[in-house]
């Protein structure tokens, strides 16, 4: 068959306009802008001027916090699908729901379950990064559409090797690692994994690994997901027990809940960087370069299949 | 096949404990209790503790400011899929994203039809008061399940004639005179119908009918809708500049966005009604006895269709 060439359309949901842009120039694609606003009874109301005929359109969307985003995204998919678009793609840097994967308890919602069924039935296709796998062995096993996990560790790897002195990068628990060894492995640098224990949504325990040979490293913790920071802050908390010096930390989705930025300060950390999948002034590494590349994939590949 | 007995459990979102109580009574329905809470990062989580086996699901949702309460909604509506309820059906007394019926402008997002779409895919019926019925003739046109809309006409006539001396029901514009005509009818009132020019969602123009007769009567002003209360302040300045008494406000969903009340207190509106569709002081008008009989005759139908 050959590669299909497809010409992108992207559309930003609102506050994601500057992202669109970025990836806008990576693809070489359109930007469509999306009007949007609320009637005064707190409904959405969205128009999209440009016309989406014979394009793949591509939503551009941060679901950080995402119920109230969540019926402007469907009826944004609804909207491009409306108007003529020959596919559409989810880009969402940020994937949310990801961690009710079991139910813990018996009558628990199985919130990951339905919410890949809605972005399914409204989307052809998903790009996302660092989605949180733990029970999931990925995406496709919820998602019934193309989905594509972008790792976000080149441009971790590459930030604390650029800004870090003698990083050692060290995982808050064991689920954690995947993304430990895969920053760790592009520079050589070491790495060790702490074990948590967690009660309830907040309280949570750690068992610290043998540092002993670690004196005079810079401790770089690392997580995929930063909310309350209780996690960092406990694993912060243990590395001071431990002599360790301040620690950066590092992670992929920078969701900052509550009291979060105060926590980490008052633990000593000295340092704390997210990527741009959330926006936070703490995003300093950008995804953008890391997008482009599987967003283009995607929708050429979409396009192959129709 | 004679009609089915189907043993039906009123599940509430939260806030509409109170509404699904008052339902359970009529309909001798048991109650699941919803535990609800938002994680630190802003995602939902649900819980049902009862068994739902071998019974319909109803869930109850009062569903004005839709967005945030849309993905808790859908996520309720799978788990009590999920738990073993035969069917599942929606008691929402407030139908939402019904106005936009019409793409006004191209590329406009056609809200109403999503919007059903996800209820239709998530439940096996609905039963909803008066819905906004303007280009759409019925709500199946929009809906693929069996929906009922319940008029709420009884239950305004009923408090309109207790507690108004001398009424004259009037329709701010010519969308209301079906309301009007049919709460007017109950206790043989008289009533008019106004005309309404709207710029915008805000700007309201209005021509008075010929008022002549009525000297002496006092003036309900009726709508299915309040929200900005822009319609019924210009209606009640029309009626003022008329020579007309103050008039009541009487309305089927008082919606009260922004500066409403005060908004309509300022043309020297004297009183303000509506019905308990959504939670308000106002909410004087109590929708359960009407309600009730149209839950049990979709949950027995849809028990008898299986």
């Amino acid at each position: 068959m050959g590669s299909a060439v497809t010409s992108n359309t992207l559309i930003a949901l609102p506050g994601d306009e500057a992202l669109a842009e970025s990836l806008a120039g990576g693809l070489d694609a359109a930007i469509a802008a999306l009007e949007y606003r609320r009637f005064p009874d707190g409904e959405s109301y969205l128009r999209i001027h440009d016309s989406l005929q014979e394009t793949t359109a591509v939503l551009v969307a941060r679901l950080d916090r995402p119920d109230p985003k969540i019926p402007a995204l469907l009826f944004a998919a609804d909207l491009a699908r409306d108007l003529g678009a020959s596919a559409v793609g989810l880009a969402a840097p940020y994937l949310p729901y990801m961690r009710q994967d079991i139910r813990f308890q018996p009558g628990e919602a199985l919130t990951s379950a339905s919410f890949a069924r809605w972005v399914s039935r409204h989307f052809d296709w998903l790009v996302t990064v660092d989605p949180h796998l733990h029970r999931y062995a990925g995406l496709n096993e919820i998602y019934s559409v193309p989905a594509v996990a972008v790792s976000a560790a080149p441009a971790l790897a590459e930030w604390i090797f650029t800004n870090v002195e003698k990083p050692v990068i060290i995982g808050p628990d064991v689920e954690s690692s995947q993304w430990v060894e895969a920053v760790a492995a592009r520079h050589g640098l070491p790495w060790r994994v702490m074990h948590k224990q967690r009660f309830g949504d907040r309280e949570v325990r750690i068992a610290v690994p043998d540092l002993s040979a670690l004196e005079g490293h810079t401790p770089v913790l690392l997580d995929d997901i930063v909310s309350s920071g209780a996690t960092l802050a406990r694993a912060a908390e243990a590395l001071s027990d431990a002599g360790m010096a301040s620690p950066v930390c590092a992670v992929v989705h920078g969701l900052f809940s509550e009291s979060c930025r105060e926590t980490l300060k008052a633990v000593g950390v000295r340092r704390l960087v997210c990527t741009d999948s959330v926006q936070a002034p703490e995003a300093g590494i950008v995804l953008a370069p890391l997008l482009t590349p599987a967003i283009e994939r995607m929708s050429d590949c979409a396009a192959g299949r129709r």
